[in-house]
């Protein structure tokens, strides 16, 4: 099937403008592979269903295909392009600002503006992060997403949607910090995957497992093991209980393991202690970051996901593990 | 007379460090041209005349005659000192400095000493920019005048003159967003040129522009073009009209339009298009970066046009536009 | 005596390993000496000594020789393992946590962590500062502690300890600014140098001044120059006289005396100059930083001296002093 796949690919323009934009929504988790994409995009239609908000998958898919358009009209290389690396920060763009901003027909404009953006951001991105051979991972998402939710501080056509107000960073806002009970433990583990796309629900976190695992066992194995992982040292470090529950302190970790773990062919002990320390400070960067952008109310998003596993990419040439 | 003035500078050592002069004044708004220069510091000294305050023009040529000094005595390399690139810098240090700080004896020690550092900031910005081969832009002089105004929080003997108290971001900040009448618009669009060296004043606005003209008419018609599109974008997505009026969404857009326009030859569709998307998203940056920089109570500066200018830079060899 | 030890070191692997953690201890003040590193130590126990805080030598020594292993057991390159860059910013990290936060059994789980991340850091920031061959100096230090501070007040089985809460900035924060009598000025002077440990005592200043001359009669000379002047700029501006009698804005201004100093043979009038205005940008950077971080409630650590060291190292090559 996948091979009649790639011949349509081949012959007709249009599968082969679908098979870029499922190659997008597969990168999202690092994956070059359109049935993983695909999945990815019925996960997330699963979620907006059941929760009643279509904007959701909405805003995913005018990002993804405008980012790829984008990337088109701009004239980038083929090969990226075709791999999908121009769709990805434009979904989670078109994403993050359906969520976090109140829809009115000024936002549609404002996500698909944001989502052309990411390209031009992703191509800056990969010019400076190529003198270290390292990939530029999320980072543009993050960053034109972080600048259009800031700005719309300002702006009152705008407006942010579901946020906490800024604040001070304090010691006394952990609500709680108790031991969940197994079911609870199993649903957070599957949110942690889910909420890769801001999602907390447990059908979709299985699709998405299921999506990686069509595209590279390890990767699975590495995704649901970070987001377990991330749990237990959220926990030991007593963090906000709700929090765990809700898959928040996951989603980061999870592509952390995936990102830092698949760069390697077996996952041998070195390696897998190797990519365990990259994804508990992935856990810690992430409550750091937490507290970081609490003044300016606005959400770390996958930048503590970026900025660990750049600093566990940057030595890997220097070290034999 | 063009002509003259450029032997001039050749038989005399004055002449030409006023040249370098001229020119670091030009370079504020990226013209490698004295005339240039000299209009922009005309512009200057007609708003100093007319709102009474001499500080500023003083803070202005301290800084701008400081910093060619001090890189003359750094022994830099000639062919850019002479483009005026080590002067323009401390120009903006020190009016900045002598702005935003009350003047006391002891501030114009501060700006001889801001100035001076711009240099040295400017020398380390472009080694590591020259990287990617792009230009620091006011990147300098952002970073020199950020760490010596959130410096002065600690020090008695430096004060705060002209700054919002540090605040949280808030919603409901907005005073008003109402739409301009025909004459506040006219009046914005100068006053957006105007306020790239924080002046308000429509006739210094034209005086910027002519400075232009005489060295690019692309210049000119981008500075322009670049202040209008920032009200245009300020108005629709609600921007606080207040601060539309004034001028205060337009500076950062004016530099970045010319800077990204006068990159190419002629300004073919495709090159407005992407001019004009990165204009429109140094509006929405700007708007990010007063919410980022709000609890710190220090402004933006010329962030937010240095920021996307390198975003829209950074993709250039890759594109074909 | 000190060629009995060079012999030592070659010929047992115990030997070796101490000397590698000595150097380590050295290199916080950029001196690859062994003597200089066991100076440290023994300053430092003095004043874990006469202030009853035993946990703050503790931490030292799990830091530094964690980080000394996780460097062995990373396999990274020997000449610099040997140097002690292994080491240094590991040591730190044990330091800054054990006395930022409250001692308890996870604090010393967090503190391995800390100090095993801290290498990581270390090689992803070399790979990236070789691009212009400059050194990271403190950075991975800094980066961990920030990270691991600002995390800690996300979780409640790690709490804060001495830091003041966060809050924004303000004029009116400074108790006091007045001129300090003779005594207070010496003590001041050398709790500067103290400080780069964390530490307000002046017998370990002292002997972390007889440390640095036994390997480098310029390192000392520019340390305690770098105090001095800290102090009369501090003074000059008007800063909190307390923090100045502390020795507080002296540990950053030290290290930038002796980092930038030390680049050149000898202290000829252009270099001292250069050096002098360094260390003022030094205090006027920590300053800002003390401002910038106030609403995250976290220390400076020695950023400011990375940051300005960064800024007078770059444009090296380009100058001739």
């Amino acid at each position: 099937m996948a091979g009649s796949w790639a011949r349509l690919t081949e012959s007709s323009a249009a599968v082969r403008f679908i098979d870029t934009n499922l190659r997008g929504s597969g990168q999202v988790m690092l994956q070059d592979n359109p049935l993983t994409g695909l999945l990815f995009l019925i996960g997330i239609g699963w979620s907006a269903f059941v929760s009643g908000s279509p904007q959701l998958a909405i805003g995913v898919l005018v990002g993804l295909v405008v980012a790829t358009c984008t990337a088109i009209g701009l004239g980038v290389d083929r090969t990226s392009l075709r791999s999908g690396l121009f769709g990805y920060n434009g979904m989670l763009v078109g994403m993050a600002l359906s969520i976090y901003l109140t829809a009115n027909p000024l936002l549609w404009a404002y996500v698909v503006f944001g989502a052309g953006i990411s390209v031009v951001v992703m191509l800056a991105m990969v010019n400076v992060a190529k003198t270290w051979s390292i990939p530029v991972l999320t980072a543009p998402f993050v960053l034109t997403t972080w600048l259009m939710l800031l700005g719309s501080y300002n702006f009152t056509a705008i407006s942010l949607a579901d946020v906490p107000p800024p604040a001070l960073p304090s010691t006394h806002a952990i609500a709680s910090a108790m031991p969940l009970d197994s079911l609870a433990l199993v649903n957070a583990a599957l949110f942690g995957v889910s909420q890769v796309f801001f999602i907390g629900n447990a059908i979709t976190g299985v699709i998405f497992l299921l999506a990686l695992l069509v595209s590279s066992r390890w990767a699975a194995a590495y995704a649901l093991a970070g987001s377990v992982l991330a749990i237990a040292v959220a926990q030991t470090l007593g963090a906000n209980s709700d929090g765990i529950a809700a898959g928040l302190v996951g989603f980061s970790p999870v592509l952390t393991a995936i990102a830092i773990g698949t760069m390697f062919d077996t996952p041998r002990p070195r390696v897998v202690f190797y990519v365990a320390a990259a994804t508990i400070f992935t856990v810690i960067t992430q409550a750091a970051l937490n507290s970081a952008l609490m003044p300016l109310g606005i959400p770390v998003l996958t930048a503590p996901f970026v900025a660990v596993t750049w600093l566990f990419l940057l030595p890997l040439r220097k070290l034999v593990l």
